[in-house]
């Protein structure tokens, strides 16, 4: 059969996206890493597959792929990407959608200027939350790595973050640390690490090694931690560009208790059709 | 405008195929960027434009560009693509294509069993021609690299190639060598470097370490001048299988003076449609 599919990007984080409610779609582990491979397939970091609603109240369903195949819960770039197609697709006419999502139900807002704005839940501070192993939340944590010592935020947005303060974001050591802290003892589930540099008091810039991936283009849930973290330490206001190698996101908080509010870009790249074997 | 494209792979090298005759396409530098980017446009290591006939006797012109832009004389795994693409689009209905390229008129063979079977042209082995830094033609010539002395084979196929034979494909010091012999000075224009292991008289397997590129999937020039090179030293029969990490190739020679044909698939991955900005 002929699958149709969108390929979108949000920063540089890049998806194929299926309409799941008109077309009827067995996706196993060896289709999403065919249809994910670059060379031999479509080529994207995630496969998103729109679905009819579970839920009451709500208007879809969605899942996110791995390019390897296995499902993941949560992705901020793919929220918003979610949100454009199913405008776009005219699978909904609202500027407000409800969605379900293995994480849970989150709220998108399409916004005048083509961006899109998703609810990324509630922060927490809680050690054994995140997980981290501290004795006590505190704003940051000394943590030695690699015969230094480190001073960092940790907080959960729904996955694990560390946010590292840097003078200048261009010579940062991602590389380098990146890899150390993702698998430091004291972060049982490993972690996300932000390396952030503060501009003013509304603008960061940012580069995050991403857990088990490596540096992206650009982590929607990792600029939420930095500037709820930033604005912590009362270096940020409640409103922030956070500027990443992908491009910029704005990300809004109330304070503690409150959710976190990311308004980002979602492209539309391409439309297409690709021939699969038929179940 | 919305340009509609086809994305199609010879053994893992992978092409955005346009439809030049009937669509008008204004191709630029910048254009060749972004489609073949991969994440923010479609994808593909070179993009291949189809064009009217140029020439009397022709059916068609085509021209190849790399994703930096830039224009190429030749590809193999492009040609197959080309003769595909042609057939499966209407545009032509023969089992013979004759097209023109930059890099002069090649005839094409739609077989039966899918492959495309494709005249390389005339291996030269005049040290001037290839262009390489020796007295006369030998089979094999000794060069001093790293240290150690290699035995390699020099040769033209309209562009440069040296083939070295080794005991054992997967342990060959393709990263080590490759940009050493790619570079070394005896190769003015430099050199694409082939790594072959002989399996039998019809056999062999093969890396190519491409000139500018690095190792790739699979080298459609390197697999005659690996095929040519073990035949002119009694190693190989006229038709050899050269086994790629993309997948296998047929070369066939009947020797000095003579056209090497170079024997392979071609694979139609998706159709698509891209928004372009119009001209």
């Amino acid at each position: 059969m002929r699958l149709r599919f969108t390929k979108m990007h949000g920063l540089g984080n890049d998806f194929v996206v299926l309409d799941g409610v008109r077309q009827r779609i067995a996706l196993d582990a060896a289709l999403i890493r065919r249809l994910a491979d670059r060379r031999f397939g479509i080529g994207c970091d995630q496969v998103l597959l729109v679905e009819p609603p579970r839920l009451p109240g709500t208007d879809f369903h969605y899942r996110i792929f791995n390019a390897n195949g296995s499902e993941v819960e949560q992705c901020g770039n793919g929220a918003r990407c979610f949100a454009r197609f199913v405008r776009d697709q005219g699978l909904s006419t609202q500027d407000e959608i409800l969605v379900s999502t293995a994480a849970g139900v989150i709220r998108l807002y399409l916004e005048e200027d083509d961006q899109v704005r998703v609810n990324m839940g509630i922060p927490t501070f809680e050690p054994a939350k995140i997980p981290f192993l501290a004795d006590a939340p505190a704003l940051t944590h000394a943590l030695e790595v690699a015969g230094q010592t480190l001073h960092l935020s940790a907080l959960s947005l729904g996955n694990p973050h560390a946010v590292i303060l840097v003078e200048d974001i261009d010579t940062a050591p991602v590389a380098e640390l990146g890899p150390l802290l993702e698998r430091h003892p004291r972060f049982p589930k490993r972690v996300n690490v932000g390396f952030m540099q503060v501009i003013s008091l509304d603008a960061v810039r940012l580069r995050v090694y991403e857990r088990g991936v490596g540096e992206t283009l650009a982590c929607g849930s990792g600029a939420c931690a930095a500037a709820v973290s930033g604005q912590r330490l009362g270096l940020l206001g409640p409103s922030v560009r956070v500027s990443l190698p992908g491009g910029d996101l704005r990300i809004e908080w109330q304070g503690e208790g409150r959710p976190v509010w990311m308004s980002g870009p979602a492209e539309r790249v391409f439309v297409g059709e690709i021939e699969i074997a038929e179940e």
